[in-house]
């Protein structure tokens, strides 16, 4: 998918909601856990009563790989499924991955071939060649850790390196490399002014944006500062929505936390 | 494991080698095509041959993950058949994850619970709340990224931050981590002089040193400058032991290269 085609879509469904599939066994309705698949059976249900009201979803891969290979079927049934009925779903996996050269192409290959994501997750400590092999599939994103959403952000993100913070460095360095147009970012919530600084940077570029929801951050302050012509954002939420009941109603509450997510989305577009 | 049970491993075999197990579907010999799981059976026959050269193994996982759930069988299967036939072999997940607490706690669980790793390697740009998790798991652990062997290594982290190099701010803030005994870090070999400063801010930690063999580095150098009272090296070397041959000898022809490499370290060992 094109970031163009992701904005027909935002505009259509006036929406730029990104729903964090974040699967715990222990948190999802206990009647799902007599199924043979219960990951895929709650992703289908949160994905049949959600996908009108968003624009993608975002498993992050973390918890499919600690339910080791039927985590990773459950991964994988969730994205075919995904690509078979809602093609216009723009997909994530956040995977915040990272290594030298000829791994970083293995692990493309994984989500953009084997899984057939439309964008992944990276890290960016490893530097240039540890991206571009991402960068070099057509039509697929890259979305780079800039500033995340944690307490840890600290430690080295918002850092002073060459006169300015860590994560405006890697924003920075990262237009130079080879297809960076295929580049996102990862900027998280928690201070929607750093957004306008990062926008003199990276006006174009789409933004995810986590944090929004059980992490905390204000909608309408991230949309004042980080919003641009072609809407540019993607407002992930995960707890908040997927969990919003363990009980048999809890696709449909999930479909309430996200229609009222999307309506404030709605309002904020249409002013 | 603990540090101290693989400083014994390394006098008992007067190596302190490790063995990287990148399998490329690509560059193994041609015949294990036809077999149902390949990627072990390559696995099985170098460990077969070599594990009595090395201490440790490490499979990259982003050649697995590009395999699919063929990918991650072999993995466990691999990780499975060094626990039960090799159980005094210290074992290296590299999959540079790094992501936010719960989520890093899944990463965790996946490596060290059901895949059964010793350790893991972590990437450091998400801070303290990333890789604390990982910190928690008893006689675990984790090998934090601190300055790679790559050439982008030098995009971030050799730039300077705090007056040194964002590397040595990495390691120098990850030792107030919780459970900080349980990090080792990953230190190129490109430039061995950067070791002598590395252990003046960690004498006691292993390092796990990449770049000797297929990316260069000098293993006297490195050596000189790095290795402790307790050894506390770990010298990984893939491509050039796995693919010395692509032929029906190639685990014998690996394992003549490892015996070149560790008869290199028993020399270094028995100065």
């Amino acid at each position: 998918m094109t970031t163009q085609q992701l904005t027909v879509q935002i505009r259509k469904k006036k929406s730029f909601l990104c729903i964090g599939l974040d699967v715990d066994l222990d948190k999802i309705p206990k009647h799902l856990l007599e199924q043979d698949d219960p990951i895929f059976a709650f992703n289908k249900a949160i994905i049949d009563a959600t996908h009108h009201l968003c624009v993608a979803y975002k498993p992050n891969i973390a918890f499919y790989e600690a339910y080791g290979l039927k985590g990773w079927m459950a991964l994988k049934r969730t994205i075919n499924y995904l690509n078979e009925n809602y093609p216009e779903i723009f997909t994530i996996a956040d995977a915040k991955r990272g290594d030298i050269g000829n791994s970083s192409t293995m692990y493309a290959k994984a989500f953009f071939k084997v899984l057939e994501f439309d964008s992944v997750t990276v890290a960016p400590y490893m530097g240039k060649d540890s991206v571009e092999p991402f960068l070099a599939f057509e039509d697929k994103h890259t979305i780079l850790l800039a500033l995340t959403s944690n307490p840890g952000a600290d430690d080295f993100q918002t850092q002073e390196i060459n006169k300015h913070e860590l994560y405006k460095e890697v924003i920075q360095v990262s237009r130079s490399w080879r297809n960076c147009s295929n580049l996102m970012y990862v900027i998280g919530a928690t201070k929607a002014e750093h957004l306008a600084e990062i926008r003199k940077i990276i006006p174009e570029s789409f933004l995810l944006v986590p944090g929004i929801g059980a992490q905390g951050g204000n909608l309408q302050d991230v949309c004042r500062y980080g919003m641009n012509s072609q809407i540019g954002l993607l407002i992930n939420s995960s707890r908040v929505i997927i969990y919003a009941s363990d009980d048999l109603n809890y696709a449909t509450e999930a479909s309430k936390k996200a229609k009222e997510l999307q309506q404030q989305m709605q309002n904020i577009l249409e002013k």
